[in-house]
Formats: C-alpha cells, sequence, structure tokens
C-alpha cells in the first residue's frame, strides 16, 4: 500500500494497521451515506480503568451532596459507596446503585447536568495517570474517527454509559454531537420554572441498559443507520460487532485488546449487565474481527503533551 | 439590512423576512453548539393536504397487498381505508388504523422498508399538484435550512409521522440525515436470517406518537440539544415552539399559515393526536412567534422544473 505514510500515525505498521487500511481503502467502493462507523466509550474511545469516569463524576457528586446532608450516609447504596465497599455494592447491585446516583441529579436541567459532566471531566484527574479525564482519550482512535470523516463516514459513539454524559463530553473529546450518542438514556419530566418550559432529568430510565444486543436496537431507533464498522473492547460490544461485521460488501469489527500493563492497562472487557463465558479473542476468532493489541499496534496511546 | 439580497431568494421583502433575517444575524452570538433548528415536517417542509404523503404510501401498500389477499378487506380498519371510508376511518381512531397499517410491514428489515419509502416518494404522484410527492416541499424552507447549515446550525426534522418514513428521504429532501430525524417511532425485534443478525420492524410503537408536548421530550431524548429556533405549522408543534422561542437570547418560534388556497391550500393546522381550543394566531401573538403567510411572504412555493 502505498501513500498511506501519513494516515494513522500512532499506529504501528504491522497486519493490523494494514487491515485498517485496506477497509479504509475498500470503504470508498460503499455509497456515501452508507459509510457508518459505531465506537463503544468505556475501554474503546478512553480508559474505563481503574474506574469509568462517569461513576467518578457520580462518586464526587455524592461526597459533595454527602458533605451538605450527612444524612446520605444511611442510605446502603451511598453507604457502600462512600466507604469504598466493592462487595456491597454488587451486592445491592451495579444498577440499583447507578440509579440511586441518578437520583442525586434528579429535577436538574439536561444543560446544568452536562456542564457539571463538562466541567469534571476536563477537571477532575484520573486516579492513576494524573491527568484529566479528558486526557485519558486514546490517540490513535482520534485519528481514526478523524480518517473515516475524511472519507466520508458518519462517526457515532454507542456506550454502555449514560447517554447525557457522554454527550456532554462527546463533541470535544472526539468531534462527536449529542445527536451521535447512543446509551443509556435517563427519563425526563416537562415541567415549568418562571412561567417557561423545560425538561429535568428523574432518576428512571427510559431505555434499557445499552449492553449487548440493545446495543442494536438502539443504534436503528437512535441513528437509524446500519453500521459497516464497529469498534469495541467489551462483551457487551459482541452484538454490535457481529451486526457490523456481519454485512456484505466491505465491513469490519474491531476488538481493542487491553493488553498493556505499563501504559495502559491488562484485563479482559466485560460488559456489567451481559453475562457471557467466551472471551473477547474466542469470538474474534470465529467472527474474523480484528483485534487490536494496545501494547503492539499503538507507537502512542494518549495524547502528547 | 444591508447585503442580504442573495439571502432566501423565494421569501418576499417585508416585515416576516426581515423578522428571518434579523434572527439569523443574532444568532451568530450564540455559541455555535447551541445552534440548533428543529423543523416540524407535514405542513412545514412539505405538502400534507389533502393526504399526508406517509398515509397515501401506506394506502398504496394496502391496495397492492389487498389485492394480492383479497381476505385482508375483511378487517375493519382496512375496509374504512380501502373504501376511502373517512367517517369509519375516524370511528375506528387513527392510532388503531396507522397501527393496523404498521402491521403490513412487520418482519420488513430497515432497509427494505426504507427503499420502498424513497421509491414511493420519488415516483409516485400527489393527487391534485400532479408532481411526485418529492416535489412538493417547500422552496422557500429549503433555502431557509441551506441558510441556516451555512451559518453553523445543527438542523433536525422533528415529525409527528412515523421516524423510518421520513428518515428515508429526509437526506435527499432536506440535507438531514437519518440520525437528525425525530418522529413516532416503530418498534423492532431482533432476528436471525441466514446466520446473520438483523432487526425487523414489529407492528407496535416504541415512543408515543410524537406530538405536542412529547416533542420536546423525544427532542432532548434523541437529539440531547435544545433549539433556538423551531418551525411548525399544527397544534401538534405549538409545545415545541414555545420551548424553543422562550429561551433568554435569540430565538424564534415560526408558524406556517396555509392561507393559499390557489397555490397550495388553506386550513387551520391540526394535530391527529393532539387537542386544542386555541388557534395557531392566538397562539402565536401570546408568545410572540412570527407567523408566515404562504399567500403573502412566497414568492414561490415549490421548487422549479
Amino acid at each position: 500500500m502505498s501513500g498511506d505514510h501519513g494516515l494513522l500515525p500512532s499506529w504501528r505498521p504491522g497486519p493490523t494497521r494494514e487491515r485498517l487500511l485496506s477497509f479504509l481503502d475498500a470503504s470508498g467502493r460503499v455509497p456515501a451515506d452508507q459509510r457508518v462507523a459505531v465506537f463503544d466509550n468505556d475501554g474503546t474511545l478512553w480508559c474505563e480503568r481503574p474506574i469509568y469516569a462517569q461513576l467518578a463524576f457520580f462518586m464526587d457528586a455524592l461526597r459533595s451532596a454527602a458533605a451538605d446532608d450527612p444524612r446520605l450516609a444511611d442510605r446502603p447504596e451511598y453507604a457502600a459507596l462512600l466507604d469504598g465497599d466493592h462487595q456491597a455494592v454488587a451486592a445491592l447491585g451495579l444498577g440499583r446503585v447507578a440509579l440511586a446516583l441518578a437520583e442525586l441529579f434528579a429535577g436538574v436541567e439536561p444543560a446544568e447536568f452536562a456542564d457539571r459532566c463538562r466541567r469534571f471531566v476536563s477537571g477532575a484527574h484520573h486516579p492513576t495517570l494524573g491527568v484529566p479525564f479528558a486526557r485519558t482519550v486514546y490517540q490513535p482512535m482520534l485519528e481514526l474517527l478523524a480518517e473515516l470523516r475524511a472519507r466520508g463516514f458518519a462517526t457515532f459513539v454507542v456506550t454502555g454509559g449514560g447517554t447525557e454524559f457522554v454527550r456532554a463530553v462527546s463533541l470535544d473529546l472526539y468531534g462527536v454531537p449529542p445527536e451521535g450518542v447512543v446509551g443509556t438514556l435517563i427519563g425526563y419530566e416537562l415541567a415549568r420554572r418562571d412561567g417557561r418550559p423545560v425538561l429535568v432529568r428523574t432518576a428512571e430510565l427510559q431505555t434499557e441498559a445499552n449492553e449487548g444486543p440493545a446495543k442494536i436496537e438502539h443504534i436503528q431507533a437512535f441513528l437509524g443507520r446500519r453500521p459497516i464498522l464497529a469498534v469495541g473492547n467489551s462483551a457487551g460490544d459482541w452484538a454490535m460487532l457481529e451486526y457490523a461485521s456481519s454485512l456484505p460488501g466491505p465491513s469490519l469489527g474491531v476488538l481493542v485488546d487491553h493488553d498493556d500493563p505499563d501504559r495502559e492497562f491488562a484485563y479482559e472487557g466485560a460488559a456489567s449487565t451481559f453475562e457471557t463465558e467466551r472471551t473477547g479473542r474466542e469470538m474474534a476468532d470465529r467472527h474474523g474481527w480484528l483485534v487490536v493489541s494496545m501494547q503492539r499496534d499503538w507507537a502512542q496511546i494518549f495524547p502528547s503533551g
């Protein structure tokens, strides 16, 4: 392949980069309105260990709220979180704990919630990497997103996390506007404030958790498109990868393998709400997905400077 | 106002055009990510009389299906439609009739449904205007959409009609991609065909009808944005117009008045699922919306040639 030296500079030369570039070239044959790429967020576009940024955000809000009102610590979900009692959190169930955290923002308008998310992501430091969460995005993925858009792809984020949390930062982090984010969506209520109609957050979900097969249904419901490229890292992404990569014509599933304990983390991607007995590598072998080794394939993981 | 002679050429000079241009100029002060405009579809972006294009599409599908299987005419909803019995349709309720029509496409994949919609809209002729439905879009609105995008606005279609019907044609007709369309959404089911995961349509809705206050909630759920410009024509749009136009800073609600029986139609815009006792003009007076007279303000209604 010639003339590709400037492309995807953080992707090391080798079979992984070659296959990505081959897909990009082949996608030129696909009608423009079918050039659609979907990316999982946590562990695919940015770091998810040792804690999801969204959970760190809610924990920060919980600590602030508990400082103002110590009675919050009486509630089992909040007590487990404030004590860092992972067993208690697991026993209560992540879904129940997440909804208890959502209650902290019930009655808040979406714009105010988004402002708080943005301030946290740009200001709060990742616990081990020592940079703001906004700097824990993966440089090779930023390059891939830019290259896809340069080739006429529409690029979307399809996350198991909260839709509104990711929407608050997706344009700044990834160049994806709010309407390009599909996730687990909180409910709203219409209210009047100062005589004006406003929406406020509730503490109930309006979609099921956006993991596994739900990702396929939500891609159609919220985007109305079928992807020919899907990128993920956990069992929650497999359904979406199979959906994208089983199309006739150029299509590709990409699985990020977290195998770089020195520069990032080493772990098998799991879905919080989606059980499986297979590993990602087994699924990739079965379906012909491209496995990206962070250690071997990425010359650089995080943005410079 | 100087230097605006090339802008919005199908809008006649006068106070309506002046106010639109003033809003456009003022919107330059709004941060780019808050330049958001939403448009109703039927009666706002294209003609909705004497029949919604979507209903004409479903009627066409029903007649084809009934020709293949005459027993379909035994079903009350289909019989009422095939007989053109408006009273019977009204007695059954438009919601029930619409769901019966949706059954005609249960089990169909979204891409095939979209193909059929596109073929109908570009091929079938409007019953009185004598051109394909695709040519019944309003030229002044195409110019407004283009001018908004030139000024950095994101433009969306927020329709009471079926999301997937409008998504099928929105890019061609309005330059709005599928993810920019919010409507009344059919449900899907995940299935396997030839071993591959596919989605197929069901005959049940997954959202409530996208009219009235539901438009506000769906704008947030599906787009994650708050509009500063909303354009509509019927009672089903008033909530969205108030939502957009009550923001501090530059914002505008626009109501299209169908007052041109010679070139289009003359009627008071109603919502199929949303009752009201006020007229659009009363609401516009109360909230300061801009009323667009098709007869007085539009030099040209449909695209040329």
